[in-house]
């Protein structure tokens, strides 16, 4: 389910209406520069690394406003706001940032990347190796979540932010939400996870191999060495539609299409698409063939595959003990990809280490993709809590007394 | 999940054991000659029709003990017993049929029929059409799951069965028992449809189309004509990958294979298989391969699709209004490919008409395929309805005394 498919563009905020943050810029950092390149985690290096990100808000002259958004597998950089005064859509979070909304750019400063490994101006295997001239390809090292956030560590350094103020994000950007408050502790005043895990699942593992075995049967594939012929679409389409039923709820999936035809009276007795549910996946599938890159697609879900936040650190428990920030964590009723039970483990680590922590499962009928929809419960949670958050940061810093 | 990756052989019947059937042979039945041939729910013909079907037990005199298994997608007729004393494994379901088992063949006579559209020597798109002299392929008429009701109906007279004493199978070996049931209610005794549902969902149509498009965008498929070439292996590989993580649950998938890698001390980070869980999915899809036709699968999902008990006959407490046998309905706690909302909305309509029906939840954490597992309950359950039902027939028979 993406934004279009479900909210009318005015439950959005239109171009140039009061909610809308306006015009955003994609900028682009680089960093990494050889011989200074990024060692990853599985041991190759990486650089230069370009990482293309937008901000909204202004960032407060303390410094103590900003809000870090961490994207999910298919998203980008572009969080809120319109790129041209023409653009038919917003940023794909833009139901909940922006002036009086949920995270209200009048009080905080928005700052949103495209992760490595990603194809949305961030350096990823479509981008061109600097080596060989050409496309990475395969030659891409595998990065990790931690790796994503390692590079998001130098961008708040170049941005000159002492610590965030929060940091959110659904489904894997809640894996990079985990990964920052253990791996910086002192540079993140809280954080709200949305709909993940401490690990990916057997399950989740599973899928993405599904969709990962799907591209790579695809002729186009060739290795990963497609960039110069065709892309191996219908393989990428295949593995977005399996990701995308994994997204619905079986309720939601039976509400929205049920067993309805689509263009037909009669059933055809082919294998042409005739439910409305084919129909939809198809779409889905082809439309994010036009704007996403397969190589990328395995690269990041195997990223999510390899994250296990407690693995070689101890158990969950542990891993959370010198964590600092305070947390607001959301689960969805109806999210069977990460279901609620998977929050519930990051709430009781967290709780068994006193670190202040709230719980809400929202009861959403839309299935994992819920935290893209409407949703005033949600909506009023988060604003509560980063209003809560800033107060006590701001009182907190009063009492230490201006800085020398 | 077969029952091979979760039974110790030993809990099966050894050939020649004391709860075997010991050895079966493959029988074929060929009607629908033409010019007779049938006409299916399609509109099309189709003649000759070839079943295979496999016999276990003993018919008796009074021809009133034959129970009916009605196979699922990946099924055949061979559901208990060895073909050869050299076998490795028995039928499907030798779990719950044999001397003293679930369904005692020292009790009745059982029976299982390969569906039409299979491939496992029943007439199917990898059958010779009699037209051309080459497969049918795509040229094989879509045939519904009530063509297939028909067909064994048609086995049924010419086994000289007047009513079948019981029926069961579970997922669309249920959508089978339904339709026999509103079908041919003169001629069922009683039924017992297992973790199955009055219609497919929404999501399983989504999880079956992904499938097709898998098979379907495989090159070596050919519009469905490669039975002279190499058969689309990988796409098919990809259609049973899928379909076998909704027959598990994600807890089992957990307990069985958590995150672990295979053979590796720690992650490879490139995309050869490393997770146990990968393993296990790309032997399923491989093993499949050897064994399924993909435009049997095609064939078949298609039917399940179409499958909807009430479509065209009013409400599903009308469509039982003239149902006759009485119930067991077994649904699986762990089940979410067809779950125990979906049983209890047959028990439901099945109750509204006053038919006698026990519903139980089988409590297993193995999702969907726990039918195919041991389960005691579900022995008990099914032994014991079979012999009240048996005994209740009997007492009828001799109530309305000797026929004339």
């Amino acid at each position: 389910m993406s934004i279009d498919d479900v909210v009318p563009i005015s439950q959005g905020s239109r171009f140039g209406g009061p909610n809308s943050v306006g015009l955003v810029q994609t900028q682009f950092l680089t960093f990494a520069q050889p011989p200074g390149e990024l060692e990853l985690e599985c041991g190759q290096k990486l650089g230069p690394i370009t990482l293309a990100y937008e901000t909204c808000g202004t960032l407060s002259p303390q410094r103590d406003n900003a809000v870090l958004i961490l994207h999910a597998l298919s998203g980008d950089a572009h969080v809120a706001g319109y790129h041209t005064p023409g653009d038919r859509k917003p940023g794909w979070w833009d139901l909940f940032i922006g002036p009086g909304k949920a995270i209200d750019t009048t009080k905080y400063f928005v700052v949103c990347a495209n992760i490595i490994g990603g194809c949305k101006g961030s350096t990823g295997p479509s981008s061109v190796n600097p080596a060989t001239g050409r496309p990475f390809g395969l030659g891409f090292p595998m990065v990790t979540i931690s790796d994503m956030v390692r590079t998001q560590k130098v961008l708040m350094d170049r941005l000159d932010i002492p610590r965030w103020l929060s940091m959110t994000g659904g489904s894997m950007g809640g894996f990079q939400v985990l990964e920052w408050v253990v791996r910086y502790p002192d540079r993140v005043a809280s954080a709200i996870p949305i709909a993940t895990a401490a690990r990916l699942s057997a399950q989740g593992i599973a899928f993405n191999e599904v969709g990962r075995q799907a591209i790579m049967a695809d002729p186009n594939w060739r290795g990963g060495g497609y960039y110069e012929g065709d892309a191996p679409r219908a393989g990428l389409a295949i593995a977005r539609m399996i990701g995308h039923i994994t997204y619905l709820s079986d309720e939601q999936m039976h509400a929205k299409f049920g067993r309805r035809l689509r263009d037909r009276a009669g059933f055809g007795y082919d294998f042409k698409t005739e439910f409305e549910v084919e129909s939809y996946l198809k779409y889905q599938g082809d439309s994010f063939v036009r704007r996403f890159d397969a190589n990328s697609y395995l690269y990041i879900t195997k990223s999510m595959d390899y994250f296990d936040l407690a693995a070689g650190r101890g158990s969950l428990v542990e891993v959370f003990e010198g964590v600092r920030a305070e947390f607001l964590v959301l689960s969805i009723s109806s999210d069977w990809l990460f279901p609620t039970y998977q929050s519930k483990e990051i709430v009781k680590a967290l709780k068994a280490n006193g670190i202040p922590t709230t719980f809400l499962e929202l009861q959403s009928p839309y299935g994992h993709d819920s935290f893209f929809l409407p949703n005033e419960q949600m909506s009023a949670m988060i604003a509560g809590f980063l209003e809560n958050v800033q107060r006590r940061v701001r009182e907190a810093a009063a009492a230490e007394g201006p800085e020398p």
